[in-house]
């Protein structure tokens, strides 16, 4: 990490932990200079990064200024306590949400797509258009089965921003994050293990425990925290535990980011009673502060940590390139790879490596941070407005994803049919759970432009809901 | 099929099966006009496919003739009867023949790579080069879960040459054949399962049994007629065999097509003990003769084939594209798919929707289909000259693979250690097998255009071969 990323670092947790309150003047350039022990321009530098995070606002000849907080829908709950492993179901409901393709007559607020029509995802089109030119037919062909060895050149340059050393020899390249988890499962983990997942979980982990014959125990979760490390625990004494599944960064659907402290010592809990664990960090690039937070495996010193990503969250989910960074399960996660897909396809690897290497990918990560940033802020206010009143709302600190939970009599699977007629499409919470827990819940996603035929169609999620409400409170007072 | 295909099936079988000998003049186009109740230009057409398929040669004014034999090696023998169902190992030297990837210094006669620089490939790299022009940003995004619509119909299309009917709504698109193989057989057993297949089998095949946690029961196979169907026979009765994973049609490595009437049989006993069938036909669309061999899905009434396939051995593997008609198991290979992968990448998918429409991939196949059998007997006369005599050589009917066999002490992984030094690689036979046998056996690819570099590689082997025999002889003497 730079010495600016450093400062910025040190004065977003300050910011965030209220040391320095919303509309405050924050201390001068020449004081931190004096402080850190830096020089001037890195100081500038650091607050250049915190603007751009939008923590930090600065006014002319006056210095700069904590933003001032915007009004906040109240927090989801934490979650119910630990019950017991449990066989995964919901497919059905899974299915009925990824069935659909892209399409005019529909909008789908429910799945994780991020927007990709930002011009500074133009070069990655070039690069991906540049197949075959100057008769180079690479790209037709099976590649190292680890994958294409500028790919993973350059994703080692990326990890050291979350504060991982992990050379190119230590990755393999896969057909999505999916795969990543999948093979991550498979080389730890045998049918009728138990896993420990963070709840709610995101419905693909789900749905590869079910598929693999393995169970869930679902560890409660805190809504700006995460994971609780007590649950957790406790769990682990109670049950033989194989490998803990969660994403501690921007979290899919919560949109937290666990504590470095926390991080650590989830990490020890692990050691202490020989779990592996998967980290699932799809996310963890597009938090919304700079430097990004870093994963757990940068604490990782034995090698138990599987960290899982992919560019589909970042980039363009179509292009299916993830990578998996196994640590002593090397061996077994290259057999699984093999054995799922073989190899993953060239050509997307050779073009994502060529758009990182020429600077375009932290280019476009800036400006998809604050977009999302933006939309995060504008899509809670319109939550606030069109829905009930008593509507509790996650407050992201990455990701293009809001969890919203309603009374908790609510059902949002019959919410969903009748969205449907109305070419609405959301993630039900239902599918978060492997233990019909969150039927009250939905998930948005925000990473679109936020039109106003978006607008109108969240508002026609609220109207639904109140209706639906009001219908209720009706039938019980019958 | 149309009644020239129908025409020239019929030569084509009575040429194979003797009835009219190497060298003699066939019917004339009138009387076979009048024999079958079919135009002349019908007779003319049928004539024309024969000639492609280097059946049968056309000699000036005096009609046609069919093609004198070339004189064959000795085929390898029938291979061991059934033992018992077994765990697989051998990961090791399959890692070892995959790891590498494409390099100057090294020719590798071991993968089973297809030749990718003729020019009716040129179609499909513009088709690909084509992203995002027009502002069409589809190919970024996830597409349907069965793949991209327009790709299922046109694989259904060509699916009608293998005898089948199947819709765009019972095909799901898929990673490579790897992932339809790892699917299909997720989708049908569950780890312990015993499942029967032919041998030697393709190593893939081997490797996602031992992943999964499945065992092989290696059936005997013919060199020309494929898996005997009274070891089969027996070894339903004796195990609890769950499913049946061969490769009928050009099979890998064995190159034979398996007749009709054994197909036939084969479903019959599969549903007499009621066990479903994995059918890869990956090389089914390259057997030297037109029209090219059904699939047993093709006789499948009661939907228990699930017939895989992909396009890496007839356009491209770099693409990972391939599917599965997984007949009434869709639902659960729709569940693996999406648990493995996610979803398959787009752009290729579109990319060779378009090919395929404007008539491309069977003019390339065309091409590919001659090409592989000239060089099939090329290398085939390379191997009988630089071999020992007495090594025994596979005659393969499609595909682009020898099977070689040599004497039975012989250790092709001994020789392998020797090759590597000499910059060749090739296939060993002991990944073939998961009970250690063909250890005396290797593969070699024969698809790329044969230079005198390649003529140069097989002398170095045939030379490695003769110089370690005759170690071995030397020390046996002692």
């Amino acid at each position: 990490m730079t010495r600016y990323a450093r400062l910025a670092a040190i004065l977003g947790q300050r910011i965030e932990q209220g040391l320095y309150p919303a509309g405050e003047r924050l201390p001068s350039v020449r004081t931190l200079s004096q402080e850190h022990g830096v020089s001037i321009s890195t100081v500038q530098q650091a607050y250049r990064l915190l603007e751009e995070s939008h923590l930090v606002e600065a006014r002319p000849k006056s210095g700069y200024f904590v933003r001032s907080r915007r009004p906040q829908a109240a927090l989801p709950a934490v979650t119910a306590p630990v019950q017991r492993p449990v066989d995964i179901s919901q497919w059905e409901q899974v299915l009925e949400l990824i069935r659909n393709k892209p399409r005019a007559d529909l909008i789908q607020l429910g799945r994780g797509m991020p927007d990709i029509h930002e011009p500074t995802l133009k070069p990655l089109l070039k690069a991906l258009g540049n197949i075959g030119r100057h008769g180079d037919l690479r790209s037709l062909l099976y590649d190292s089965i680890q994958g294409v060895t500028e790919l993973r050149e350059q994703i080692a340059r990326l990890l050291l921003d979350s504060g991982c050393r992990i050379g190119a020899g230590q990755l393999v390249v896969t057909t999505g994050c999916h795969e990543a988890l999948s093979a991550g499962l498979r080389a730890v983990c045998r049918p009728g293990d138990i896993v420990a997942v963070d709840s709610p979980c995101f419905h693909g982990t789900m749905q590869t425990l079910k598929g693999l014959g393995m169970k869930a125990l679902e560890i409660p979760t805190d809504p700006l925290t995460g994971v609780s490390l007590e649950a957790l625990e406790m769990a682990l004494e109670q049950w033989p535990i194989k490998a803990i599944l969660l994403t501690p960064n921007c979290n899919n659907p919560l949109g937290y980011i666990m504590p470095d402290a926390h991080k650590k010592r989830l990490l020890m809990l692990a050691q202490r009673h020989d779990a592996a664990i998967i980290e699932d960090d799809v996310y963890g690039d597009i938090a919304y502060r700079y430097p990004r937070p870093r994963t757990i495996k940068a604490f990782d010193d034995d090698g138990r940590v599987l960290l899982c990503s992919s560019f589909s969250k970042t980039l363009a989910p179509g292009l299916r390139v993830g990578w998996i960074a196994p640590g002593r399960y090397l061996e077994r996660v290259l057999h699984m790879k093999y054995i799922g897909t073989g190899s993953t396809a060239t050509q997307p690897q050779l073009a994502i490596a060529e758009f990182i290497r020429h600077g375009h990918y932290l280019q476009h990560l800036r400006r998809m941070r604050a977009r999302y940033q933006q939309n995060r802020d504008r899509m809670t206010d319109w939550i606030m407005k069109y829905f009930p009143a008593g509507t509790r709302v996650s407050q992201p600190r990455g990701g293009f994803m809001l969890w919203i939970e309603l009374h908790e009599e609510f059902d949002t699977l019959r919410l969903n049919r009748y969205l449907e007629q109305q070419g609405v499409q959301i993630a039900v919470g239902s599918i978060f759970s492997a233990s019909g827990k969150y039927r009250n819940c939905l998930r948005i996603n925000y990473a679109a432009k936020l039109t106003a035929e978006i607008e109108r169609a969240v508002q026609r999620v609220g109207d639904t809901v109140q209706q639906l409400m009001a219908a209720d409170t009706l039938a019980r007072s019958d």
